[in-house]
């Protein structure tokens, strides 16, 4: 009989995520049903979007139940099967569990291509969910133009490291805004952003004064609150507003900032808010796109890959206080 | 030598507009230069928009300036002219100026059509720029589709009445918002809206609970506050935000309402601010469509007629207080 390590949802957090909120548990896997599979789990995927799912604010997805493994990206290899067309050693990609070890239909996950000269964790922590987001975020909705200004918050975590790259391939002045030194030289010196507002030391408002004196043509938001609200008094006539998250917001800090109607009005601005799963039919056209960019060398990323499953909850916190840098993953298994 | 009447802006008002922020004058008109021409106003159009532009606070605009001639939407006929192709007689709307007589060289005007068995209120009340208002906004940033649900507050008002009716055109469930039950009956068994919430008397979101149980598509929002977070808590995924007018902010009363970024986000809704003015270069055809609509009997519209020029600041007031039915006029000289 074989078992499996996993982490339970055991009570929604009540502001920060606290210990005891997800519980380390082993179980054993009943026999495989017809049509299922197996997969042995190489990186689990940590996102801001898990403290939603925890929770049960309203969501775009319903929300993890009470004793449930804890939703997740994952990718990993077939260990077994019994479904069609699917044989030990596949890889794939989607929405799993956090655990070693899933038992699937299939349902939310898809094959994920090896890339030649590329490392496992780069791929999926590229094309995995983080690519597609930037993607689609950056030019379905924010609608690039050559010469625009681009402001991205959280700009060297997995989503906007890549929003900013795609941002100086389509032409744009790249202005990141992340919290640290480091991050803000890596994602100006190895990214090739133009500039980044460390918001730790600088005033964002009076750094966006310097460094887009013209204003912003396109806000990819990350994380609302102050921030959000220093970009949108700065945004241009007829700017558009990529809402791709509201980070600050998630573990109940802050509220909204007070006038953001007012200058949508006066501005004319465009916000649209947006899910990456609501793109997955043209998931294929951003895997092309991002997989092209990898290999000529206009697009790295940087994953931030902590060892061993069990710490999976205590890494999780980081995501909120800014304490990843790049793509947070868990990895899982050895690849 | 001609001389004129007219409201001049004395102070910016400190919230509501107070007795003495305009005030009513006279004054001597300096002769024609060439190019120009005089023309004789018959209405003025009172807006919400007035109060914006009365004040400092950014706007679309420049504000007008203390001690300038209030500035105001108007239709007239020429007196005199030293411009070529314009004639006594001739009829022509845009925006002016809170006066009997503006001099111009017809910056800001264009030629208003003279419809058979359509009355000049009726025909610059709705053509004017309420009606581009509504076309745009809804056709435009709204795409309704037959079946979808539209709520439009102000649905009394000068715009409303226009948004509810195509939105009726176009196979729409149309509820509106006003205030109290006369307006309510009125787009109701008048103007053929499905229903009416008085906001004065009912629970907004409870009535929009038990009107739009299936949730709302469009939300044509004119006045913000605690009115726009009833709809917009209750939008449907991929619900579209048509951003008009935020009447209730204009006065400085009240802040943003707390979770609508959030609500933003987890349903992917779209917001789009815009100001008539921006579509100018498409005014042609919505003048087309409207006045079409208008002779084929499918688009009434009201207009709250109130004699004299010198209640104009007066009048104005009601606007924000819900004090108007329908679109707000002065008549200024007998058409």
């Amino acid at each position: 009989m074989t078992t499996r390590r996993l982490w339970r949802l055991q009570s929604r957090p009540d502001g920060d995520i606290a210990d005891g909120d997800l519980v380390y548990a082993t179980e054993h896997l009943p026999p495989l049903a017809d049509g299922q599979f197996t997969l042995g789990i190489t990186y689990l995927s940590l996102d801001p979007t898990n403290r939603i799912w925890m929770s049960d604010a309203e969501q775009y997805m319903p929300p993890v139940g009470l004793g449930d493994a804890m939703r997740g990206g994952v990718c990993g290899r077939v260990i077994d099967s019994r479904k069609d067309g699917v044989t030990p050693g596949d890889l794939f990609a989607g929405i799993g569990e956090w655990a070693d070890i899933i038992v699937t239909d299939g349902t939310g996950l898809s094959r994920l291509p090896e890339i030649p000269g590329l490392a496992l964790s780069d791929v999926f922590g590229t094309l995995g969910l983080v690519g597609p987001t930037a993607y689609f975020g950056l030019l379905d909705i924010g609608q690039p133009k050559p010469g625009e200004t681009l402001v991205v918050s959280s700009a060297a975590g997995g989503v906007g490291q890549i929003v900013g790259q795609i941002g100086k391939i389509k032409g744009c002045h790249v202005v990141g805004i992340a919290g640290g030194r480091v991050k803000c030289d890596y994602v100006v010196n190895e990214l090739g952003f133009d500039a980044c507002i460390d918001y730790k030391a600088d005033d964002v408002g009076a750094a966006l004064d310097r460094l887009a004196p013209g204003g912003i043509d396109i806000n990819f938001e990350q994380v609302g609150g102050p921030i959000m609200a220093a970009v949108n008094a700065r945004m241009k006539l007829f700017g558009r507003i990529a809402l791709c998250g509201l980070i600050s917001q998630y573990n109940g800090h802050e509220g909204d900032p007070a006038g953001l109607w007012t200058t949508m009005l006066m501005r004319r601005l465009s916000a649209r808010g947006f899910i990456v799963t609501d793109f997955s039919p043209r998931f294929g056209e951003a895997a092309q796109a991002l997989a092209g960019w990898m290999l000529a060398g206009q697009l790295k990323t940087r994953q931030d890959i902590r060892p061993g499953l069990e710490n999976a909850a205590r890494t999780v916190k980081d995501l909120y206080s800014g304490g990843n840098f790049g793509k947070l993953l868990i990895e899982v298994t050895a690849p």
